[in-house]
């Protein structure tokens, strides 16, 4: 296989530059709908309708399609051959199909994991794909495909003026349905359509879900009811069962904030239990007008839309901009979450990825593109599961330089950075903004700002900020905020008063940052693996799905703390974590528990310590084991956090440097006691 | 240009298919994101990513793209014609670009209102489309287009391993941002990349407005705030001043119901404000575990998943398995909700459209696919613009007889129909399921059903139905509910609390259907032109854009009464309405208040009444003027509604039959006293 592949690589200019990653997962049957798997690719995995119905209608492959036979339909030049190839078979002569093309083989080669081959015949009716077919033989396929679709029909196949499908030519699925599991050796895939059996969807379903069994990647979830008067504890289904939540994004609490709850307690009594109706019919009111207002004025934006959640939000958003205007390309960082991902897909436009906050591809990838195009650059500010940030002025030069416009997600960063919570764009002119000021500032550069109301703000939904005529298009044009009911007036009053509530106070954010500190400081001290990042997030590197689940459980049955794990394909094979989210309700006896049971099942499982992966891994792994960088430096300095002077006079006396945070937090304690 | 139209049909199996509406939807600049507009054309416009670059590369037309340029590229005669021209016009040869394409020329022959026209020498520099390329051509075009790949680039662009645009060929975008909205005749559109000018985001934006505000498309929203305890009236942004909202879908008042916010508050005080993450992370909690057991329990299925919307239940279900299902096809009814017709484009599959409610159509077009073929038949029970009904047990037989699943939208109709408000399914089997046995009955063979938790139920969600296999596929697969956070448990709560309340109480849904009637008789009387259907819509035609939204404008200012007009994209383009929903709230002050308003609005705009449609559309129009038909007799009976015996007992009396309903709802009134 490895000459085939070194054959290919060396006439195919997409081979030669993909990555073997993009390769591997484009190699998977289907299209992955979690996108994030697909990141790496620049090539977006959308089949048009037309190149889908060439496609089932030319291949009579027994299997499932991979991804890179999708792609190798519309390379100019395998697609001719495929077409070549599906035509005879249409034709009824399926024989001679020794020759295994190239999509196919490196199908095989890439593969990680055996995809179950359904239906009969997968091994020996694959795709014959001369690498290069002669024009004439591309012709010949056009008027052949051109003849059938004229042609008469069977009995059974009455006139249609829809589809394109012969009868004869089995697409590409099982030909057998009731045996999808097992890989027969058997040519007879062409059998008449009457011998046909049905396709067995509860047997499609079962494998799927075995598939993902299999690598590890099937979700159980656990039941988790979060306390409001007994924050951050939780019951499971018993309600006596009590655990510690340390992995929800209610990151500061606000969904039992007092004023949170009477603003909804009062709302659902005046105003009722749901909207009523979409924002165009009966579903815009107040709570809507007040919250959108509020919105833009948190950003310094002129405006704002809300949205049934920020998914949705990124998702209608990049759609409709990218599918609206002409020619737009979306320049995507590798890491973007999924929804941003999918409002890319969805969009049908050109989108390239750029490696995730390297300025140097970005800047190369848009001095690319002539300076006319449009051009939108998704990013986010704070990124979830590695809590790394994005470098938002820069990228707002690079806009500024090639012309383009600049959307960035602030979705894990809204409520808790800035001096009123706007998130990191604010956070960059923090002097600035406390003074009022925005006009000019990077946050005031930025285009598109999104944002959710579900996390640090408590409650659920999400929204755009940006100018009016922005606001406007998406208001007018976007499916996904058109046709849906709107979110409920008690939602939108209380996520408006948590909105204000950190607006005006920063107690929450500071003590989230201080124990965000304290417990880096006693992991790190117990040479506990954290991935090493600016922000609020402790991400614990674990390397293995099965571990990471197994230390999750650990942590929930025997020490009673909820700390979900990480792994694809929310985050790359061999990168499973655990993902601790500090609260300013996680208070000295409930880190202290967490860092023990922490390290206690580090070495009960055997886990890989910071020292071990500096041992193992030159240079360390994800930052794991690697010398400290400046860009990991906290975002919240000292100074913003009022502790610089508390800090000095600690650090001078003789208490090591992991226990700064937790001194400085005692002493807090006892100064407000 | 009808002469290039006839000669085009002549040679063309598309255009010669194709209905002159879809032609005229298709002649509008880019993509509709509404997907209404399109619904009418088997070919939805994705365009994949490998088209859109070809395309952008070879689009140096000034003015935006019409859908049928895009269709045009991925034509095989077409497609390589403007390649070939493209690839001119790349490298530097801009003239001799005068004979127009058939696409660009059918743009402007369909085109109903002048779109803007972008930019410079969009009139001269169209794409010059010889309607059939020698072969030799179409290679050359390949290789050009190849060398301009490899060729070394300006010094303003550097090299880059993914994008494919020579910064010398204009992509399909505006040379000059600045001045997009007058189409000058000007043929340097190959200027220089220095001399080029970014793209004007904002002109781009305005642009799209100005679009919305010709064609009458441009939605106004009504800042409606509906009044838990003032039930069906509402306070607009002035509290004082009051309305009777008729046209929200808070069909049962279960917004207000004591049960569900009484439940809410608990909720709210017990378990805070959001939820705090997604399903997998944090956010899954015993409210999410009883509300998908009870609404599997209303639809007798194994299991059900909630989504943030039905919106978003839809979208990702259709996009979920239309992607992952080996060479899946999507049959859609015609009148399919925006949601469905997303999630179908989104899933980059095969979509089949079927005529509305036809039989005969959606049978011809399953029977041309192969058995073996995966097929989803997705419908809805009531449509509910029109209030049509699907006829879903014959949809049932057809799939069992082909070999496809069947895929329900019950939105409009949850809480409303069926013994336990299951829905039109279930109401099908009324005593079946009355007595508990949902077992072999219509809703039993539905594979997938979903609903909504913001109508009938009165919160806000989303959810589908169906086995359990097939609900843990989208639970572990669709990215639109794995990546976002979950309901909050306060709305969980309060929606199992309303279908709870509706399945054990059929008053609210029985009190709906009476009060649907006597609206219904009493327009009817009235000569108003209410579009005949058998369910709980009243759609009143009035077939123009502004004068649909005066009437809605008159009846809010002149007569305090709220009923959104709705206009396209929502509904075709002449088919516009007012659409009215009546409530158990909605009683005989409220209805006769609304009756004698509508009916002098109708005399004071000359609109055309039932009468007038009559005469001037023989045979009537969307069954206005029509004689009445079988199949708009309300699904709700007589006896289902225990009421036939006092009908029998009125119409023996001298009340006229638009009076009965009124007749007997005085009668109950009376008796309950």
């Amino acid at each position: 296989m490895d000459a085939v592949l070194r054959q290919s690589k060396a006439v195919c200019p997409f081979l030669k530059k993909a990555s073997p990653a993009t390769l591997r997962a484009l190699s998977t049957a289907s299209r992955s709908s979690s996108g994030a798997a697909l990141e790496g690719s620049t090539l977006a995995i959308e089949a048009s309708p037309a190149v889908e119905s060439a496609l089932v209608a030319s291949s009579p492959c027994g299997g499932a399609l991979s991804k890179l036979q999708l792609l190798a339909h519309r390379c100019p030049v395998m697609g001719k051959a495929m077409a070549v190839q599906a035509t005879r078979v249409g034709t009824g002569r399926v024989s001679g199909m020794g020759v295994r093309g190239v999509a196919a083989s490196l199908s095989v080669a890439f593969s990680t994991s055996a995809r179950p081959v359904s239906g009969t015949g997968s091994a020996t009716v694959a795709h014959g794909c001369p690498v290069r077919p002669s024009p004439r033989a591309s012709v010949t396929a056009t008027a052949a495909r051109t003849a059938r679709l004229h042609s008469s029909r069977s009995q059974e196949a009455r006139a249609v003026d829809g589809p394109i499908f012969s009868d004869k030519a089995p697409p590409g699925v099982p030909a057998a349905g009731k045996a999808p599991k097992t890989a027969k050796s058997d040519s007879k895939t062409a059998a008449p359509a009457k011998l046909q059996t049905k396709f067995d969807y509860e047997d499609y379903y079962e494998s799927e879900l075995q598939k993902k069994h299999k690598d590890k990647s099937y979700r159980y979830f656990n039941n988790i009811n979060r306390l409001a008067k007994d924050f951050p504890r939780a019951h499971m289904a018993d309600k006596e069962d009590r655990v510690t939540v340390w992995c929800a994004n209610d990151y500061l609490g606000m969904g039992r904030n007092p004023k949170v709850l009477q603003t909804m307690h009062e709302t659902l009594d005046e105003y009722g239990a749901g909207a009523g109706g979409t924002r165009n019919i009966s579903g815009h009111n107040q709570h809507a007008v007040q919250l959108e207002e509020t919105v833009a004025r948190l950003h310094a934006k002129e405006a704002a839309l809300v949205f049934s959640s920020c998914y949705v939000a990124n998702d209608a958003t990049l759609a409709t901009l990218g599918s609206k205007m002409p020619g737009c390309v979306i320049l995507s960082d590798s890491l973007n979450h999924a929804s941003m991902i999918q409002g890319i897909r969805h969009s049908g436009t050109q989108k390239i990825v750029f490696r995730h906050n390297d300025l140097e591809d970005l800047e190369a990838k848009l001095a690319s593109l002539p300076l006319n195009v449009p051009k939108i650059i998704a990013f986010e500010s704070v990124y979830s599961m590695c809590g790394s940030i994005g470098p938002i002025e820069a990228i707002c030069d690079l806009a500024d330089k090639y012309g383009a416009i600049t959307f960035l997600d602030e979705v894990h960063a809204v409520g808790m950075y800035g001096p009123h919570g706007a998130g990191v764009a604010e956070h960059l002119d923090y002097e600035a903004h406390s003074q009022g000021r925005p006009s000019g500032s990077i946050m005031d550069r930025i285009d598109i700002i999104t944002g959710t109301l579900g996390k640090a703000y408590g409650c659920v939904g999400g929204y755009i900020a940006g100018s009016t005529k922005l606001v406007d298009v998406i208001r007018s044009l976007a499916p996904g905020f058109i046709f849906t009911t709107s979110l409920p007036p008690a939602t939108m009053a209380g996520a408006r008063a948590a909105i204000e509530y950190q607006m005006d106070y920063a107690g929450d954010r500071r003590l989230q940052q201080l124990h965000t500190r304290a417990v880096k400081e006693s992991l790190t001290a117990h040479d506990i693996p954290v991935i090493p990042n600016p922000s609020h997030i402790v991400p614990i590197l674990v390397g293995n799905a099965e571990l990471a689940k197994q230390a999750s459980d650990m942590l929930l049955m025997d020490h009673q703390i909820y700390v979900q794990s990480i792994n694809y394909p929310t985050v790359p094979v061999g990168q499973e974590r655990l993902r601790i989210t500090p609260t300013p309700g996680h208070t000295k006896e409930f880190r202290d528990r967490l860092v023990h049971a922490v390290d206690s099942i580090w070495t009960t499982l055997g886990l890989r310590r910071t020292s071990d992966w500096a041992e193992e891994v030159p240079g360390g792994f994800l930052g794991v084991g690697a010398p400290p960088a400046a860009e990991n430096k906290p975002l919240w300095t000292n100074e913003q956090l009022g502790i610089a002077k508390a800090v000095q006079e600690i650090q001078r006396s003789s208490i090591p440097a992991t226990g700064v945070t937790e001194a400085l937090l005692e002493r807090e304690a006892v100064a407000t006691a």
